[in-house]
Formats: structure tokens, sequence, C-alpha cells
């Protein structure tokens, strides 16, 4: 597989055409960003670090029977994924309460979620990436019935994955945010999984290991996600 | 049925017990606020025009089938409801694009939503009702999935029977907030249904014939409201 033009340069990756139409390559950089692009920076070993944990990840899930666009890591910083088509939706889920779910709710943070909640955002970075519903979804033809279900069907069930497998790391999973899209008409989990798209807290200590450590400027953050990495049993 | 204590006071209406402790009285004042209570006015006729208008609207429901609080009117701002158990949420129908939404999304006002939206708001002036699903619902324990279910069934039942009502004064319903509660064990439509809380439009000249009058300073709020009334065939 060759690895031709950018196609595109968001926030934290790139994207480059290969020689085949159906796989992208996605190169994973420094550039780390926090509320919708407003505060930006540049974390040495951060692309390789979430290069190689999405890969472990995406591994995981694939087992697991969720559908995921990853397929090979190329180097350091660059994987080999299906080229799919994004629907413009974030899911989330969430264990326990924290983020913008305590400030719009007015709930304490640290407050376990019984069931686990499932959100939509639009996503947009001009617009503040707003929570969405089903209905408008479908009424501004963001996505269908069949595909949203389909969504949340693998959210949740990366949710059973996941969770156990932090817990195993003495680590508990509060939230995260998938993004999928269409490969030949399936479902499929696309963009990464990583310590900068959800939210991970020592379990004894409840000390923060994600991307909150950047936005809340506590340091060491590249350092909490290979400790997170270490405690799964990745090495980098 | 003897009006006894004051039990509520809102921000457009105050909420007797009666000798009965299944009935209350409501009493609905000139009181006009918008944006959370921060913008808060005295406008003359509006109780009664918003008593009537609500007796109307709640008998024609209660016609088609939809539970509803509404037993009688007692005087010109006074009607005589079932005291429900509140449900703390706000079910919001749009069949055109107006409002909170389009500050949200970015769309145009105005805009058809094929198919219409529903929506959950938190009922909280604190928090801004800021919107919510029903993951949220369930998890804070604000209601559960069965009741949810059937609010929206009713939400979606009313759309049926006003849009088409409103449509034969050669009006369009825009968008509505109903409020809930359980009586008895049965979900029933609460609170009024008036211009303070849905948008209606002039179907040729779009004209606002609603509380947006108020909100934007337009003027003619209560005549606006007279003038709905009167399309319907009511007097006041
Ligand atoms: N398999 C894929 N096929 C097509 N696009 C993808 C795939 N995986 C991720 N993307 C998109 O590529 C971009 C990844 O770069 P990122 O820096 O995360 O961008 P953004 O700033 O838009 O979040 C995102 O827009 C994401 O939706
Ligand atoms: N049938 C009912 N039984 C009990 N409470 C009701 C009923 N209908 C309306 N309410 C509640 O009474 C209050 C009506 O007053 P309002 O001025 O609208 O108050 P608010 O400022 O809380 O919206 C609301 O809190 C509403 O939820
Ligand atoms: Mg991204
Ligand atoms: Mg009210």
């Amino acid at each position: 597989m060759e690895k031709r033009e950018l196609l595109y340069s968001g926030k934290a990756k790139s994207v480059f055409t290969t020689d085949d139409p159906d796989y992208m390559v996605l190169e994973f950089r420094n550039d780390t960003s926090a509320f919708d692009g407003k505060k930006v920076e540049q974390l040495d070993r951060k692309g390789m670090v979430n290069n190689k944990f999405n890969a472990f990840i995406m591994t995981k899930l694939a087992e697991a029977g969720v559908p995921t666009h990853f397929e090979k890591l190329l180097s350091d910083n660059e994987s080999l994924v299906k080229r799919l088509d994004m629907i413009p939706l974030e899911c989330v889920v969430r264990n326990v309460a924290a983020g913008s779910l305590v400030r719009r709710l007015g709930v304490e943070e640290g407050m376990d979620l019984n069931p686990p909640t499932f959100e939509l955002f639009l996503k947009n970075d001009e617009l503040g990436d707003p929570m969405v519903n089903e209905y408008h979804a479908q009424s501004f033809g963001w996505s269908d019935e069949a595909t949203i279900n389909k969504m949340k069907e693998l959210t949740f069930k990366v949710n059973g994955v996941l969770k156990e497998l932090f817990l195993n790391g003495n680590m508990l999973l509060v939230d995260y945010k998938l993004e999928f899209g269409v490969f030949n008409g399936e479902v499929v989990l696309g963009d990464e999984f990583s310590p900068d798209g959800c939210r991970l807290w020592d379990k004894d200590t409840r000390e923060k290991l994600d991307k909150d450590r950047f936005r809340q400027g506590l340091g060491g953050v590249v350092e909490a996600y290979e400790e997170v990495g270490r405690r799964l049993g990745m090495d980098f």
C-alpha cells in the first residue's frame, strides 16, 4: 500500500490517501487540543503513544466482534485504516459523571451512572459540538434510524469490553467518545480510541490519567497515557 | 370545591389546594416572563386570555383522547385541575425550526422539520432548562422508560390534533412545550397550552402570534393571543 496525498488535516491526526481508494493512512501527530481547538499544544511522543494505544484497543474490540476501520500499524505514527464515509455524530457513553455533564446538569463529579448514559453530539467545532438527539439526526439528514440504532448498540458493546479491560488495569472507564462511518454498507468504528477521547481514573485514588490532565494543566499528560498503556500490558 | 391555601407560585401561575386532595386551582396571572425569568412584565388581560385559551385547547385534546388534568373553568383567571405528581421534564415538538434550535444547531429559522423533532428539557430555571435525553432521565431518576415513551406518544398525538386545528385558523404550529404528571398511575397532560408556551405563525405572512412578541419586544402580545383565539372561534 502506497501513501499518496494529504486528504485532511484535523486537530490531532492527518489523513492520507493510498493507491487503494478503500484504504487511508492515519498519521497521529503530537498536536493536542481542547475546548474546540481554543487550547493547542505540542506534546512530545503523544502521536506515537496514541497510535500504538489505538492499535491495541481496536484489535481488542475487533476480537470481541466490533467492526473497526483498523488494519495495521505502518510506523510509530501511522496506521492503515479502511476509508469510511464518516457520520458527523459523536457517540458518548458515561459510566461516571464528569466533564460537561456535571456543568450542564448540576450533578456531582464522580457519581456512578446507573444505567450508563448514551449521548449524541454533532461533530461541529464552530457550534461547539452541541448535544443533539436521534430526531435532529434524522430531520437534518445527518443519519437514519437504523444507523443510529447500530451505533448505539456498538457503543454499548464497546463499553462492556473496555470497562472490563481497564478494570483489570485498576482503572475506571469514566466516559468515552466514538466516531463511526459506513464501509460497504456496514457501520464501522472509525477515528481513534485513546486517552485523548475518553476519561480514565485510577480506581483507588481517582487520579486522572487522560486528556483532562491537559485541559486542567495538571502536567504529565503523555506520561499518564503511557502508564495506562503499561497497565494494559503495552510497550511503547 | 373550596379553594384553600397557596401551594406554589410559579412564573405565570399560582397553584392552590382545595378541600379535595386530588384537585387544585390554577390561577393564571398577568406576569409574563422570558429567558428563565430574567425578563418579567405584567401584561394586562393575559391571565384571563391564557386561562380561557388553555380551557379551550385542553377540551379539544380531551375530546381527541388525550388524558388531561383540566376539569373546568372556575372564573376568568382560575381553572380546576387534577393534582398531578409532576414529571420535571418538558416535552418539546418542533414542526418548523425556530428559537434555541436555530441558535444551537446553526440551522435556518423557518425550515420545515421532516420528521418533526422531539426534545426533552430538564425543568430547572437555575440550570437554564438544559436539553437532556431519555438516558439522563433514567440515570438521574427523573422518570422511567415507560413513562417517557407515553409522554412522547401523547406529545406527538397532540401535534396531530393541534397542527390541524391551528391550520384551520390559517396558522402554523411551529413548536410547543408540554408538561406531564401522573394521576392514579396514569400519565396525564398538565400545566397549560397557550401562546406562552408555543410558537404560532400566520401561515401566509409568518407574523409571530406568540410569546416571541414579548421576548423580542414586538408589542401587541395579548392582542396577538386574542387574535389566535378568535381565529379558533373563541370569545374572550
Ligand atoms: N476511517 C476513516 N475514514 C475516513 N475518515 C476518518 C476515518 N477515521 C477518522 N476519520 C476522520 O479523520 C479525522 C481525524 O483527524 P482529527 O485530528 O481527529 O480531526 P478532527 O479535528 O476533525 O477531530 C476526523 O475528522 C475523523 O472523523
Ligand atoms: N395539574 C397539576 N398538578 C400539579 N402541578 C401542576 C399541575 N399543572 C401545572 N403544575 C405545576 O404548577 C406550576 C405552574 O406555574 P408556572 O407559573 O407555570 O410555574 P413555573 O415557573 O414553575 O413554570 C408549574 O411548576 C407546573 O409544573
Ligand atoms: Mg478528532
Ligand atoms: Mg410554567
